[in-house]
């Protein structure tokens, strides 16, 4: 590769990290790629506040398209997120045959297929490594060294603000609300946290995974998508006291009739290495035909491990040039059918709150065995005023099953109300 | 790249499963990697046992020379492992301008850095992914993904056997002979175990490992090397009671004055992702300038895993031609001084057996004080028959203040005998 010279789109925490490593270790990362990496300008509507790193004079500017027009600059980093002037400011870079960088799960989930094509027409790429686990180079171990396997499963924890939240929850034992103000305080989540608690951005970060991992194109809103609001304390309590940790995961399973594509609340067994994943940490298993399970950990957003992602992405366009990167199997291939949730195959965990009265367990398990759902555990427990709690945990059943049978336990006399239904396990 | 053609020189364990993967899967690879992909030769002196694979007529030979005189093979494949005549083959293919892959740790760590050097001559290269950690892409991550970082530590676990004894001593309370039987029965450990359960083969695996993330060269005798033979049923139940979990890690620090290069038990917080990683899996930590902690977790052995790391090679050699790699830092940067064990800095467990009388724990205690080793959690008990136990963690120490404090320790007429001394926790 010839020499690197790179314009940053966005001056905001990302794009802040950014900038500092280029600035600060550019002897070390010139050493290492063999060619020059020059950070000649960053873009961003807000010129003046101070972002803890002082600048060359006249390196930043308002004008994004001066950094899309200036024919020195080959490589341009997207890190202002979004869908409308990201998308913008990435088509035009494309077309002017410059290499794109972007940590924008969104507009990669949304039109990454279109920037690949775009890219192949102009004789440039486009790498997005920290749209995905921020700092975990998820994306580049899937296309290059797990190239040898077929990978049959994708899963794990993709968005920190809400694996924030439940790490907490499971430390002190308060409520959605109160957790979710405190991660607000402490900048874990943003005032309007919906993007992140109602599940949104882990189906962007499926999409993406779910299309180089089984070669297909995704479309983020086939997914299926739950997220934490309705999650209890006592729901974290009795997972807990079953041995398990509520974990909100993305899920992409390969069957042969089709995608199971999900993201929404889980069990975790605490002895699975996902149940050791706290705070903002995410962590991707990928289970391949011929390596089994592996997994990857470590910090899934920051100024830094995003950074440290995207100008990884810098070091491999040096490593390789922009020929090494064949996007022809990016979102491209044959199309996969997205099962409907129905469909899915997990287990579940279930708290009803029924009459202490003899007789209601047998009703309760007859509809489970009318249905097929295999019981793995049972208790009925906290009988008080006449009232008791019935928790149960299923081996892997299909979803239209569950469902069938749950609202058949609902209509029951006997049974108050179905406090709660989380799927659990790691569906194997 | 041009088409690749395979010679493989070893069809055991691994050898078969690389066999199994370009055999079976050969349509998909050549898909994914755009080029032919062609398994030539097997070369190896049993030609006649049943691997369970059907090779095509004359695929398998007894001579290894003759896949390396065969001009049309452009990439040999070395999976015998050992040192003597993998050296001498792989050391033909690279003066004969082949690339070699390889899954041999034990000769990549003695003879990586001349290799590399042949290989740069010749003009082309040799890869050994599946050498450190089976089927985990923890080199490759470390050359390229992570290349924007300085790495600070790597360590991990990377040895299945003793990972796998450990497994089974804390799940079973049995002691060490009694479960290396075991793992020998079940094929887990070998008739002599000495290379993995004295820390041999660990050794070999964090020389590679910190030659390529501290960009320097590294000699596995240099390496402090301390195994699992030691550890007995009383050690792993006392690390529950404080809530801990014996490894073996082999550990490397980036320090300013020199590298802590260490293979040895320790004591990991049961809260730590490490303590979740059982029996044959291998989980590798690195902390980056930027990145902070990451994790590779997966299966470290096996015939499908290890080849899976192979033949992921021999993907990554498709995308980006022998020449796509740079052997310039490997092995063959500045110089670093490797510390002595006894400047490492830990904490430690140690257990003493005591006379149960007044005064001890204080004539103890004072030798810690006098020392500077500061106490984290102390716990006197068992007393019986006139003999307690005493059990302490320290916080992070000299290693050489710990050893000079544990001879007064020993020496002190109270003291009956210190009955275990292990390292504890990851050094921050």
């Amino acid at each position: 590769m010839s020499d690197i010279v790179i314009g940053v789109i966005g001056f905001g925490t990302v794009g802040t990290g950014v900038a500092k490593i280029l600035l600060n270790d550019r002897a070390m990362l010139e050493e290492r790629a063999g060619c020059k990496i020059v950070l000649k300008r960053i873009a961003d509507l807000d010129v003046s506040s101070d972002r803890g790193l002082a600048l060359p004079e006249g390196m930043l500017i308002a004008d994004a398209d001066a950094v899309i027009g200036d024919a020195e600059i080959n490589t341009v980093i997207e890190v202002i997120g979004g869908e409308g002037a990201a998308k913008k400011f990435i088509e035009a870079a494309l077309k002017a045959g410059k290499n794109v960088i972007t940590s924008n799960k969104e507009v990669i989930a949304k039109h990454g297929r279109a920037f690949t094509e775009l890219a192949k027409a102009h004789g440039c790429t486009i790498l997005y490594e920290a749209a995905v686990g921020g700092g975990i180079p998820v994306l580049h171990a899937i296309r290059n060294s797990l190239a040898a396997n077929r990978i049959e499963r994708v899963y794990g924890i993709v968005n920190g603000t809400t694996n924030f939240i439940l790490s907490k929850m499971t430390a002190t034992g308060a409520d959605f609300s109160a957790t979710l103000r405190e991660a607000q305080d402490l900048g874990y989540a943003e005032a309007d946290p919906k993007n992140d608690v109602e599940g949104y951005d882990a189906t962007y970060k499926l999409a993406i995974l779910s299309s180089l991992a089984f070669r297909c194109p995704v479309d983020y809103r086939e997914i299926y998508r739950e997220g934490i609001t309705r999650i209890t304390a006592d729901d974290i309590a009795a997972a807990k006291y079953f041995g398990y940790t509520v974990k909100i995961l993305a899920v992409g399973v390969n069957r042969e009739d089709g995608l199971e594509l999900r993201v929404h609340p889980v069990m975790v067994p605490d002895e699975h290495p996902l149940a050791s994943v706290h705070d903002a940490f995410n962590a991707i298993f990928i289970r391949g035909s011929s390596l089994g399970d592996s997994m990857l950990y470590g910090r899934g957003a920051g100024e830094l491990p995003t950074a440290s992602a995207v100008v990884g992405d810098v070091m491999n366009l040096a490593f390789r040039g922009t020929q090494g990167f064949s996007h022809d199997t990016d979102f491209a291939l044959a199309e996969r059918k997205v099962l409907p949730i129905s469909e899915s195959i997990t287990s579940f965990f279930v708290r009803c709150v029924v009459n202490d009265a003899p007789g209601v367990l047998a009703s309760y398990a007859n509809i489970f065995a009318k249905y097929r759902v295999s019981i793995h555990n049972i208790r009925q427990m906290d009988a008080r005023d006449g009232e008791a709690t019935i928790t149960i945990i299923t081996h892997p059943t299909r979803e239209a099953e569950m469902r069938a049978a749950l609202a058949e336990i609902e209509a029951l006399p006997t049974v108050r109300r179905v406090a709660s239904v989380i799927r659990a396990g790691l569906g194997d």
